[in-house]
């Protein structure tokens, strides 16, 4: 076999074998299949993209390129949740304690990533002396003891779809279907749950910026699930604002326990309660979806779901006070407020906007080897479809760095559109996929 | 600027400005841009191709990355020919005496080249003590004093094409209207002349395999030559069987011998007088295509043409006897005739078989590193329309291993087709785009 004909065959339109994609695949991992024909092979893809059967190999070969994730000590069904990332998006933080104070155990390895602010696992960080790495054996015993435990990503997770994502992002080839789902679904399999809920995101703040390519992207991870035998359900959540009302990561995890308190924002909470009775559901904890969610509120109400995060912090060498005194985390004492410049609506937002000039003010990395300032970052006081009136604060921008605040000021200020529009009140949730 | 936007840009289906291709394709040549950035944007081009304007500024980019050719020492207009390659092309070798003995200079560097058989270069140097690399002074003279010299490709002619080619090569991205056009008139701009005749083969034994693509082949070439003020025309004439009755290089060499003296084959004389015409045209040595063909059939005629060939010979080293006994050119001894199974017609050939069969007897190279035996090849007595009973010699296969002969005759068997239906006479000139 040689990498040209493949390239040449899929070029031309003929569905590949399982065989070939895996000899481009493990190719390409060892180093005999050089990175120029993969750059060509993935440019073919982007535009002809791959049927079910060859995703569903693509994503097989990258899973097992690496470590699995032997769950098995965990008795019952395992329930893992993925989003496909937005700003503001700090659901994990609400949603691992809800779901494990209702009985349903989290053993989850998150990600830092890149982007505008940092990842769970940053985020998590921002709680004086929390450990995001955790031995196997500490991790199994928090599991067991607590049902929670959130870590990093230590293991040699699908190293060739690490390695061709690194490819991808330089060769203008993220932006497809059949890759970004066998990309997501690769380390989802190699991380070894039987179910699995994804939130799948649509709007100005996500890779995905209409309803439609959302939902086929969330059909595509689904079916790819579905096919390697395990139970699989997608929300299609909102992402034309940011979620919730803040951006960054201490002032993420402060939004967190107050949602776990009762007090957060209504989107957040209806996401967390969403997400969660799939889970729940998934998990067989309980039969049906109204059922999950009235535990899920309850769990709020009851305050089960809060001393879950306070257990799980504990638990994990994190100072548990935070949870009773949020400024513990450290958020920045230097602050702007952005007023609105006249009255009217916001009539929509481009949540990406908010989110670059959260990393621009320092709270999320640009290149991998940047340090993120987890004190800063922007707390929104008006949202698309508030009413504002001139003068009024539309958000408070946290910074350490005058010059870093006039960088995200200019973006920030572009990504309201004040108008008399007043727009229509949108739902957090889209649709289901399942 | 950076490739990755670039790369996007034209992905998403917008013209590139000069500054942006020049960004690639200097940078490439630099080591700037890597392989497989380079790699990712020519699969993007064979996808969304390139306009009259990208691809004039591609040509322009690449002809000026290395040496220029000055033919300021020649007088008048400089007039050069090229053929897009096919099985048994060796127009160059009866069209340059001809051209030269009616008045017209022909200062011509031609290549070596992969393929069936050897290029131009290869054939000449089956003709004994032929010097294929002349000095630039003795090329000067050889010009001045005869009209006539050709010679190998020595100088830095494109090498951003040459460098680009060996990725196209490589990554399937070589079947590309823009990319084929550019990298040909790079060439041919680099090599100095004002007026331009092409020859772009179509059918089996060609790369357009059929009319429509080698008319948009061929006008996209006129079109980057005129935009950079060449006169220019080009013909589409027929490869869908060999040119004339022999495929290999001492064999060739024959064959032109032959058609320089009026005993050449039909098919292979019209051709040179088609493409002689435009070029003594273009070279304003007459007004008229019909007068200028006069003159090229005079010059077989009265004897000029094959004086022509001689003096070239001689001037450049070889022995000039082969002209009188074509024996000294040394054509293989062992021969093989593969016969007709049934009476019939040669309803159609694949005229790449047998160039292939004749790459397998040794006649061409496979790798750049391969040696050429110029002795062997194969020689045709039957070709598409001719009446066959069976027994009759289809063609005889000149070889040196019998190995080779083998592989060679397992081939050529295919590529001849037997029926009893009689294709329609084909003419050998299919179009002119001027």
């Amino acid at each position: 076999m040689r990498a040209y004909d493949v390239i040449l065959k899929k070029r031309n339109g003929h569905e590949l074998s399982k065989e070939e994609i895996e000899f481009m695949v493990d190719g390409f991992v060892k180093g005999e299949v050089p990175d120029y024909q993969m750059a060509a092979f993935l440019m073919v893809i982007y535009f002809k993209h791959m049927n079910a059967d060859e995703r569903y190999n693509l994503t097989e070969i990258m899973a097992r390129s690496g470590d699995s994730i032997d769950l098995s000590f965990i008795s019952g069904i395992k329930v893992d949740k993925h989003s496909t990332g937005g700003v503001g998006d700090k659901t994990t933080l609400v949603l691992a304690p809800m779901v494990a104070s209702c009985g349903l155990p989290v053993a989850k390895m998150s990600g830092r990533g890149l982007g505008h602010t940092g990842g769970t696992i940053d985020k998590l960080e921002a709680i004086p002396g929390f450990k995001t790495t955790l031995t196997e054996a500490e991790f199994k015993k928090n599991v067991k003891a607590h049902l929670i435990a959130v870590v990093g990503q230590t293991a040699n997770l699908a190293p060739a779809d690490k390695k061709i994502y690194a490819l991808r992002d330089v060769t203008a080839t993220v932006d497809e279907i059949s890759l970004i789902s066998s990309s997501i679904m690769s380390k989802k399999l190699a991380a070894g749950a039987d179910a699995i809920v994804l939130d799948v995101k649509v709007g100005s703040g996500a890779f995905m910026k209409d309803i439609a390519s959302a939902t086929d992207l969330a059909r595509a991870m689904v079916d790819i699930g579905k096919k390697h035998g395990k139970a699989m359900v997608a929300l299609i959540t909102d992402m034309d604002k940011p979620l919730g009302y803040t951006v960054g990561n201490a002032i993420e995890v402060e939004e967190a326990i107050d949602t776990l308190k009762g007090n957060g924002p209504t989107d957040l909470e209806t996401l967390c309660v969403e997400l969660g009775a799939q889970m729940l559901k998934l998990g067989k904890i309980t039969e049906s979806l109204s059922s999950a969610k009235e535990m899920l509120k309850d769990s709020i109400k009851s305050g089960n779901a809060i001393k879950k995060m306070k257990e799980m912090i504990e638990s994990q060498g994190g100072n548990p006070s935070v949870v009773d005194d949020t400024s513990l985390l450290g958020v920045s004492k230097n602050t702007f407020e952005l007023k609105a410049w006249k009255d009217g609506y916001v009539t929509s937002m481009d949540a990406e906007g908010i989110g670059i000039a959260s990393m621009k003010l320092g709270a999320g990395r640009e290149k991998k080897e940047d340090k993120i300032d987890l004190s800063v970052g922007i707390r929104l006081s008006k949202k698309t479809g508030d009413s504002v009136k001139m003068g009024e604060t539309l958000c408070t921008l946290y910074y350490n760095s005058e010059e870093k605040l006039k960088a995200a000021i200019e973006v920030v200020k572009t990504s309201y559109n004040l108008s008399s529009v007043r727009p229509q009140k949108i739902g957090i949730i889209h649709g289901v996929v399942e």
